[in-house]
């Protein structure tokens, strides 16, 4: 799998502009579980995802989780390259969710093309609206959906991303993505199972009545 | 006051550039409480503002209200020409908060030069990363702070704003900044009183002991 054929304006690019992304080009494996970039103000570079699942999200002092967006295949990771905008004033940490093959662009030649090539600043542009897109539709979550509406919403949601009703997934998991107490995510589960729309056991949840969990997530 | 002596980056564009946006600019006055662009999918143009102030905010199918940013002399508004970006997916209301003008910028013209010039198609990127930057502070500000220590964050943002200790402020005016219910930040506020940070008055809220009002709100 080559690196032009896969990104998406490649031929907007000069051939110059095209030989120092091939020399500078990085491609790593990064384990499921594997964090890429811890947010600590270095700047890891762009992520361009050959395969694989990765999360970003962000961390309280106090060591509490919020999962902002997922990327998969062929996405870019702007964030891990903070310092390409001197206005990004935010970290973000970003993990592997899957073993995942990626590509590493080099921040300060991303930089140094961005400032040339209209194509590459405006391809930009849309991946950051689209980002923001996302953090804006979790404000909205965070802001006036409860907290049942929202692990029902994850559930069918990463029921989708996995393709199978039957999940492996702790309480732990799904509290540190939505940013709340494992106790809280129990006690919505618990409910859920009370009313037939799933089955829990160890370390697994099975979606059993998708109807009724998407009427419990208030998507009807 | 000029377009052309008030835009950051007018000498990067071509006097063919600097034509269109003259021959198409709209000067517009906005009242104090008036709504300019009202999120429906309309697409209003890009905002400069000459002088003034605005607030961009998200609103609940209940009709509750959060503030996400405020906008100042010189700061330009994107998300109200979200058409200029397929990838903006949301939408916010923009009101004015103080007796504003403005100049409009057609969406259509700044989306056709943005095209063309690397500078602009940069600008807007700074421009979009600042107000990411301002929406995942509020984020990390709704999910890990207590809402006492928002509204007092609130209180001293507002008074450095208004440059002053006595801020004509409703309680209900505060809830809607926040995005929470008057009977919250009344009881906030009540609280901050018999701390004696603030002393409060029909429809006035004014910082008697600033120190305080700032350990309150947790920024010690």
């Amino acid at each position: 799998m080559e690196f032009s054929d896969q990104f998406p304006i490649w031929n907007k690019l000069t051939s110059a502009q095209q030989k120092q992304i091939t020399d500078s080009l990085i491609s790593r494996t990064v384990k499921k579980g594997n964090v890429i970039h811890d947010g600590s103000g270095d700047c890891t570079g762009l992520l361009f995802i050959k395969s694989g699942q990765l999360r970003a999200y962000i961390l309280s002092d106090e060591g509490r989780e919020i999962t902002i967006y997922r990327l998969f295949d062929m996405d870019l990771c702007l964030f891990s390259a903070s310092c390409v905008m001197r206005s990004i004033q935010f970290e973000v940490t970003i993990q592997a969710e899957k073993d995942t093959d990626l590509w590493i662009i080099p921040a300060e030649i991303y930089k140094q093309i961005m400032e040339e090539s209209v194509s590459i600043a405006n391809y930009t542009n849309e991946i950051m609206a689209s980002r923001f897109s996302e953090v804006m539709w979790l404000m909205e979550q965070i802001m006036w959906k409860s907290m049942d509406k929202r692990v029902a919403g994850f559930l069918l949601e990463e029921s989708v991303i996995e393709d199978t009703q039957q999940m492996k997934l702790t309480h732990e998991t799904i509290a540190r993505h939505l940013g709340t107490h494992r106790e809280v995510v129990t006690r919505m589960l618990r409910y859920f199972q009370s009313e037939g729309a799933v089955s829990l056991s160890r370390g697994m949840v099975e979606i059993t009545d998708k109807k009724k969990l998407e009427r419990l997530g208030g998507s009807d």
